[in-house]
């Protein structure tokens, strides 16, 4: 490689991001060299703001840039619902869908015996506590439907009964599928037709 | 979208990178957000290194961090050969196939009628000054196998004619292939087996 060590450094650390290979990340480089001032000094100032500034929200685990998230500040986003994803990811993925207009509260994974997860692994304990201190009357349990998440969910719903309404998401969620590769209005949809666990 | 300004503006930059679209975009930072302490700094670092350093080689065209780069600094590499390339990847891939020891010579592009690229567009004038002052004694034209790429190749074999030895690559590169998508074992082999044009 003709290339000088930076550059090849540079090459192999863009290489550890998830859809980039070597191959794809040495284009990646070439690509911002050559747009080194529209992009690569822009991206590389942004990154370092972001690396310096973004933090887990103490509440509900979404990424932000304080220690409690916009959407656990916004009064308006208190309606007493809270959803319950696995990953910011599919809080995203909900958030583009624009339909649901209460709180999140992000689990950060799912239970899996095979891997070891149990429920103090994840946020469980801190979901059951944020029902009663934020007047909670209705939580959906969107969680990929994958037989680890709907172990989760049915974890989660075991915990929760009698105490709020439990929901899930309606069909519309492909058998195998994650929420962060669905199109907004099939999310949109299984949002709205939501049904009573 | 919850994921404050910056992020946002994160995810909108790395969208504008080859390979990756606003999808896997959103994935990559996310990635980089949890791994911004072994992952975000480091990359952040580099690029802005990079993006101040990298500079195009005055001679050659490659890309380094210096005016002129390594191989057209390094004594060893003044064989009287020159291989011609359309791209700084294509010099990257022929650089990892190792079996090339001379000097390059980085086109920037193709010769193009319908984009209005014309000789005086790429490097072609500093190619022939380089005939001259290097003392080369053979020229290979390692330009991709597609039209536009083999009217270079045709273009700059005339304007060479009789002053040197014109090599191109031989056959082993596919028709219509690009060079930066070649395996390393084929492009040794097309090195190899050059023929004289």
């Amino acid at each position: 490689m003709s290339a000088t060590k930076d550059i090849d450094a540079l090459i192999e650390l863009m290489a550890k991001l998830p859809g980039l290979g070597p191959r794809s990340a040495r284009r990646a480089v070439l690509h911002l060299i050559r747009k080194r001032g529209l992009l690569m000094t822009p991206l590389a100032d942004l990154m370092t703001e972001v690396a310096a500034g973004a933090r887990e929200c103490l509440n509900c685990g979404n990424i932000g840039t304080a220690d409690i998230c916009d959407i656990c500040n916004a009064n308006k986003r208190a309606n007493g619902q809270i959803c319950v994803v696995e990953d910011v990811a599919d809080l995203w993925a909900l958030e583009r869908s624009g339909v649901f207009k209460g709180r999140y509260h992000v689990l950060g994974g799912t239970l899996s015996a095979l891997d070891g997860v149990g429920p103090e692994d994840l946020s469980i304990p801190r979901l059951v506590d944020r029902i009663s201190s934020e007047d909670v009357t209705e939580v959906i349990l969107a969680l990929n439907a994958t037989i680890d998440g709907q172990t989760t969910a049915h974890y989660i719903a075991d915990q929760l009964e009698g105490r709020v309404v439990l929901t899930s998401l309606a069909q519309g969620v492909p058998i195998g599928g994650e929420l962060d590769y669905l199109d907004d209005g099939t999310i949109s949809a299984a949002l709205t037709a939501r049904k009573t666990v």
